[in-house]
């Protein structure tokens, strides 16, 4: 038999947008006259495992809306990243609650959860329909053109360079500033996309998708400097060394080793500013981390990632409710700027990390090409802020300027 | 005699509307017949003493306005702080252009830098009209309501802070977040207007204006988490010990002294965090440093703040113009909420810091009062984001979840 219940739930953290997707997922079931009952698990995955479920079937239409809007998830999270036995209790609550549809929203790992969850269910007999919802501000999951969270996200960074980039043309020096993202560079990436004029930073990006040199880095940042006299540089948290360690497991250790305290051994961004101020003798150096901040910014979100994260959950409900398929739904782009959705099948997208492509990093290995501004651009929304410089209109010196101070006024002048 | 040429500088760092306060000052003094010239010193305080002057009179008015809305300064800043010999040679180059008003930016500091070339110019009989247009994201000003600059910044805190709340509700633990502001707590207390739902943070607010004792300090952060689960706390980076001690050196001294490294101690956010980790054994403890971004954060600007920040400027020139006065433009609160503009001597504000008033502070030392978010609310402008949480529907809980795994299908249940 089919059950007329649904389950949504999520893995990972949360984005700017995924209540979006729960929302519709919700509004898209309630339309659906096989479905009775829509659940939502608090806490994710471990909301399943504790039985911790919402019932979402009479919420108002009108709150859900205005929860669509908020940030961050309205169902909560949760750091538990679910293994095979993890799964298997979740799908003992599934079957006990007589659950008929499984709406999983999460990245990576997430498909592997939902296919686990959708083998077992076949293998037992059990009728259970699993779609996965794509979700992560890293926007790594294969066979996506992006995935909902990623845009907001980027538009978070691509504002905050834009203000970190007016800073320091006000008061110069070195900055770096950290951006998420583990395995792929999207988003520290997406920093470019805060350039306007051609001496905009970030004049250097790091991406994990190329090994990281100390030495060609702190270079890199000399060159600039010594040009520019300012350099702001975008830096992932991912960033590793050519044998694939972590760089800022490296410095701490070496921090360790000249003396420094394991416990508290600073973050990538400190421990990178220490460095160009003791190797490069450049006094104003400062290191920002922008942190969890980036994925959730209430008052930073794009409006065409909103739109795709509600059709991804209202997506989901078609495919399995009229279809009764499991898969996971993607993202394709057509045209400039257009999409469509699909459904795949859960092993093509569960285990793979997709990263840059080469054609969208520069030969430099630290900045972006056009085809990566034209690639992300259209994510980013409508009402990007802009940002203007006033043109620049020289007065001549005056020699006085030069002469030893006088404490009378200079005799008036002929040429203004 | 008069010159008809006048300057506008600035001192200290940028904020998210200076630019509009330099613009009102080019406009309005543009109108008056009296005006030939205006030029903007680059590098504010610097670009004075290096003669490094941009002529703004034939700007477009249509650039002028764009700039006005762009974040940080379009005439640079400087980090210098000019002493009394410095401010000598900013009145001899003055004097060699034959500038005949000096329209100066800033905050406390700034209004002494204008004192001293008002009083030097009287000495030696120049003729020199003096104006200081007040301007800081601490909010430390005598003599004003508010400061331009403060509202824009406010409200880049207040949204992070409803940010950090919501990833809090999803994933819990302890959030520790330094915000801006070394002597005033104005910009930490602006947290609280993050705060929408009863259960909200910043559960716990830290100003330099109260002593702050670690062990209070810990045993608050242990109550809130032992009751909420989760505890979001905001602290001013100007925190200091009874004695008047910055905290952060404390601490970096006690890390030192258990074997730290000098060289990167940590900053104030990590430093704390560690304490909360060792001290109370919560595994989930994060430190986010809001940094400079607070200040210019391109897209999370007031519109309060830009429409007064232009009319200081503009009321600056009326001053010095029309009025042939030297003074120091202030903000006063008329009803709720307007306000006007008054002119006082520059002695009435250098060299004095306003803090936080002891009516905006909560009783308990680390909250604040309904007075103070009255106070603030109408500067963070329109357009102020809200949030919204689904109302909780829970559902019975059925046995099954207790019992062993199976992997069978339960039997249908009658009750739903």
């Amino acid at each position: 038999m089919s059950y007329n219940k649904i389950l949504v739930s999520l893995g990972g953290g949360p984005t700017a947008v995924i209540n979006q997707s729960i929302v519709g997922v919700v509004l898209e079931a309630r339309k659906c006259h096989q479905i009775d009952q829509i659940y939502g698990s608090m806490r994710g995955a471990r909301g399943i495992i504790d039985e911790d479920f919402s019932d979402l079937t009479s919420e108002t239409r009108q709150n859900l809306e205005l929860v669509a809007n908020t940030p961050s998830s309205a169902l909560g999270a949760t750091r538990d990243r679910p293994d095979h036995k993890y799964c298997m209790e979740m799908l003992r609550v599934i079957k006990a609650h007589e659950i008929g549809g499984f709406y999983y929203i999460g990245g990576n790992e997430s498909t592997e959860t939902v296919e686990i969850i959708a083998r077992e269910a076949r293998r037992t007999n059990y009728d259970l329909c699993c779609i996965h919802i794509p979700k992560t501000i890293d926007n790594d999951i294969a066979c996506n053109d992006h995935t909902p969270g990623f845009p907001s996200a980027a538009r978070f960074v691509a504002q905050a360079f834009m203000s970190v980039n007016l800073e320091s043309r006000a008061l110069p020096g070195v900055r770096l500033v950290v951006v998420m993202g583990r395995n792929a560079g999207f988003l520290t990436a997406a920093s470019a996309l805060g350039k306007k004029y051609p001496d905009d930073g970030p004049h250097l990006i790091y991406l994990p998708e190329r090994p990281f040199v100390l030495d060609d880095f702190l270079a890199e940042v000399r060159s600039i400097h010594a040009e520019k006299g300012r350099c702001v540089v975008a830096i992932s948290e991912g960033i590793r060394d050519a044998a694939g360690r972590s760089i800022v497991e490296d410095l701490a250790a070496r921090a360790v080793a000249a003396g420094g305290h394991p416990a508290a051994p600073g973050t990538l961004a400190d421990l990178l500013a220490h460095e160009v101020r003791s190797q490069l003798g450049i006094a104003e150096v400062s290191g920002l981390t922008l942190g969890y901040a980036q994925r959730s910014f209430v008052g930073c979100v794009s409006d065409v990632d909103q739109h795709e994260a509600r059709e991804v959950g209202e997506k989901a409900v078609q495919y399995g409710v009229r279809g009764r398929l499991d898969g996971s739904v993607t993202i394709r782009r057509r045209g400039f700027y257009s999409v469509d959705y699909g459904l795949v099948p859960l092993a093509d997208v569960g285990g793979r990390t997709r990263t840059m492509d080469d054609a969208f990093i520069a030969p430099s290995n630290t900045g972006v090409t056009d085809a990566f501004r034209f690639y992300l651009r259209p994510l980013l929304g409508s009402g990007m802020p802009d940002m203007y410089l006033l043109r620049p209109n020289r007065v001549p010196k005056r020699e006085a300027a030069a002469a030893p101070t006088q404490d009378t006024a200079p005799a008036p002048r002929l040429c203004s």
